[in-house]
């Protein structure tokens, strides 16, 4: 059988890696697939750059259009990032016909429900394994492994570069400024981090993986974003004391609210149990823990970034579509693990609607009645406490930390009761909240 | 289009374990699969038990040829373990042009060979991921999601029942009998061990995943096979004091000894740095970290056993098939992920010439130079110490253990220095050795 034909648009990164392990395993893929991959274009913007990276077999062309318009390659792999012009690019790749693997969730987590309902009409495929947790075919584990279940949740670290952030910030005890500078410094960490510090790529992952797991639409708009660039060293230190690790963990979770169904998708610091799996996922690791109704809890841990683990995925996804070119579209999988016309509308939680336990932390002045003062109003907002550390303060001080952990409780419940501790005359600043997983 | 008809043969844990989830979430799985998937009949050899547990439209029998023989049913699912029988029904279904899944690890680690060659002749598939590590995908991860790789290493807890016990002499500090009557009472444990503790079981799944990851046939008769019953308890605690854990891993990885190619395949107890994850996979709990040249360290976490787990597994490959019953066989995934024509001969390695590190723990009388004794046979044979232990010795103790862990060497080699501590006049009984791997 002939090579299948592949165009490249973006060899940067990822595309280097995917066209590095192409060449490197290519026999062994080929043994696998039961037909050879080649990639015969690439469309970059620095020509010279591409030449010494692919063969001589490779046309390079400036223009993508050339590729998603060529009559002979058969899946376009798009790996430029970004919104506008990777939409355009599959878009057209898709009404010429072509089967798309991309590694871009961002493109996905905003303009997935239009890219999936094109390909579904021109009966196509998009695949995107790399486009969640890198190298770790969680998409695949979630979409086929687990087809027998009812999903329950999905919570994951699934950015590398604050979890190493975090892991350094708890290693070495230092700050969030200084972390993210070394990051930086190692190539751990962008120039321009927001994405990564703010959760927001986190965030587009998750919600790839919430439409999965449950049958949604992607609604990247609705999930709740909450990035570590205000996470205090100190608090990673009394979270530790009490037995706890802070990731930044993409949420989501099946919730009745007023008996109701509804879908909590949710990116936030939070507090998790030391002794779980995924507690100690550390430095730049991604890793994905699923509740599901039959297998219970299952864990997937691996590689979340970097040129070849994500080639990795890719690659994975050029030999899926390999196999299934030539097959009906009735026998492929649903882009979003169910079939087009058996998704569901359930809605997407508001923030203020999910249910979780807190890590309170208050600064309050050293006097005589406090304590009893912030219970109180926990109490009267039926808020249970689980957990409270106040250290014995330095002889003199004025001003102490008390740290408590609640049990469950509503978001806007909890948002109330701190609104009331905040209006204490003892209670000094703001209270530092973070929401807290048992995991269990 | 009208559902998929299957027919279970066993009604026993799993097999009941498939038809609860199936019934449960039939809805959710045919959103899926674009097809309901119906078990329409069941043979079983207690049919009152049967009749308790499926509901009226399931046709029971007593003869499992009703099943292989049905005109309408697509699918035969075997759930009755076991060899002989199972594999002539599997093979009877297979000529009969139906598809197989299966849970039965002994049947594929023994007469997998035959039994895909059969398939592919026939043009249907055998699916088997409930056959390895229960409810964790990692049939469908090895074959599908790592496809761009070349596999150097898996290494697998992939025996709930031994890690239980493990876990729990560790927990305890109890010895392994009285673990091992604890786990039969809690249903850890079978009346019969045997299967567990010898490690079979696990090198029946090993075997499996060494044929997926390297591309040669199953071939469990080279697999070197050693169990857990006779591990003490004071290895477990002297490893721990050296940051390890003992675990019952099965190992296969390509090694090459004297400039050829071979494949290591061997299940034994074996230590492991306590600060890596699949380290802290507690009960009975099951993982698989897998080594690759792209994706670099994957680890694939969850039950390992049990009705739901198993289940789920079952029904994911149904699903498989629902969906590519009516593909072309070109168009399926290979049963042991390469083409049929495309598997390697490669050798498995005789335990002699794989390489490892060492535990040894050897029982000395409190002499002047029994440890000058120890070291120089060790450096004659050019193995490297890494640690040692020895406590000192209470008053007057005229015998005391001295515990070292080596760097790596082949088997023959410390085998061949263990006979010669032995001799020693200051060496008293045979020396304790385990494996040792740094996974890293």
């Amino acid at each position: 059988m002939k090579p299948i034909k592949v165009g490249l648009i973006g060899l940067g990164v990822v595309g280097a890696g995917t066209y590095t392990v192409l060449q490197r395993n290519g026999e062994e893929i080929r043994r696998r697939a039961g037909r050879a991959i080649e990639i015969s274009m690439v469309a970059v913007r620095n020509t010279a750059r591409a030449e010494a990276i692919v063969g001589a077999g490779v046309e390079i062309v400036t223009d993508a259009n050339l590729v998603v318009n060529h009559p002979d390659i058969e899946i376009v792999v798009e790996l430029i990032g970004g919104c506008d012009t990777a939409r355009e690019l599959v878009l057209k790749a898709i009404a010429n016909g072509k089967h798309v693997v991309t590694a871009n969730k961002a493109l996905l987590a905003l303009h997935g429900n239009e890219i999936f309902a094109a390909a579904q009409e021109k009966g196509v495929m998009v695949a995107f394994e790399a486009a969640v947790a890198g190298g770790i075919p969680i998409i695949k584990a979630l979409r086929e492994g687990l087809t027998a279940n009812r999903i329950e949740s999905v919570a994951g670290i699934i950015n590398g570069t604050t979890n190493f952030i975090l892991s350094e910030m708890r290693d070495k005890g230092l700050d969030f400024e200084t972390v993210l500078k070394q990051a930086q410094a190692l190539g751990y960490a962008e120039a321009d981090p927001t994405f990564d510090i703010e959760g927001i790529d986190a965030a587009h992952k998750l919600t790839i993986m919430s439409a999965i797991a449950f049958g949604i639409p992607v609604q990247f708009g609705k999930a709740y974003v909450e990035g570590i660039s205000k996470l205090q060293a100190v608090d990673i230190r009394y979270a530790e004391q009490l037995g706890y690790r802070i990731k930044l963990l993409g949420i989501t979770r099946r919730a009745v609210v007023n008996g109701v169904e509804g879908i909590e998708l949710r990116v936030h610091p939070t507090l998790i149990p030391t002794k779980r799996l995924i507690a100690n996922v550390e430095g730049a690791m991604n890793a994905v823990l699923v509740q599901a109704d039959a297998v219970g809890a299952s864990l997937y841990y691996g590689k979340g970034a970097g040129a070849e683990p994500t080639a990795s995925s890719v690659i994975a996804d050029l030999v899926d579509i390999t196999r299934l070119a030539t097959a009906d579209p009735g026998n492929r999988v649903p882009h979003l693990a169910f079939q087009p016309n058996q998704m569901t509308d359930v809605a997407i939680l508001p923030m203020d609607e999910i249910t979780t336990s807190y890590y309170l932390r208050v600064y309050v002045k050293n006097r005589l009645g406090v304590m009893a003062d912030l219970t109180r109003i926990l109490a009267d907002a039926r808020i249970s406490i689980d957990a409270v550390l106040q250290k014995e303060p330095a002889e003199n001080a004025t001003r102490l930390d008390i740290v408590m952990l609640t049990h469950q409780t509503q978001e806007k419940n909890i948002n109330d009761a701190i609104a009331k501790i905040e209006q204490l005359a003892t209670v000094v600043g703001q209270v530092v909240r973070i929401r807290l997983e048992s995991l269990s």
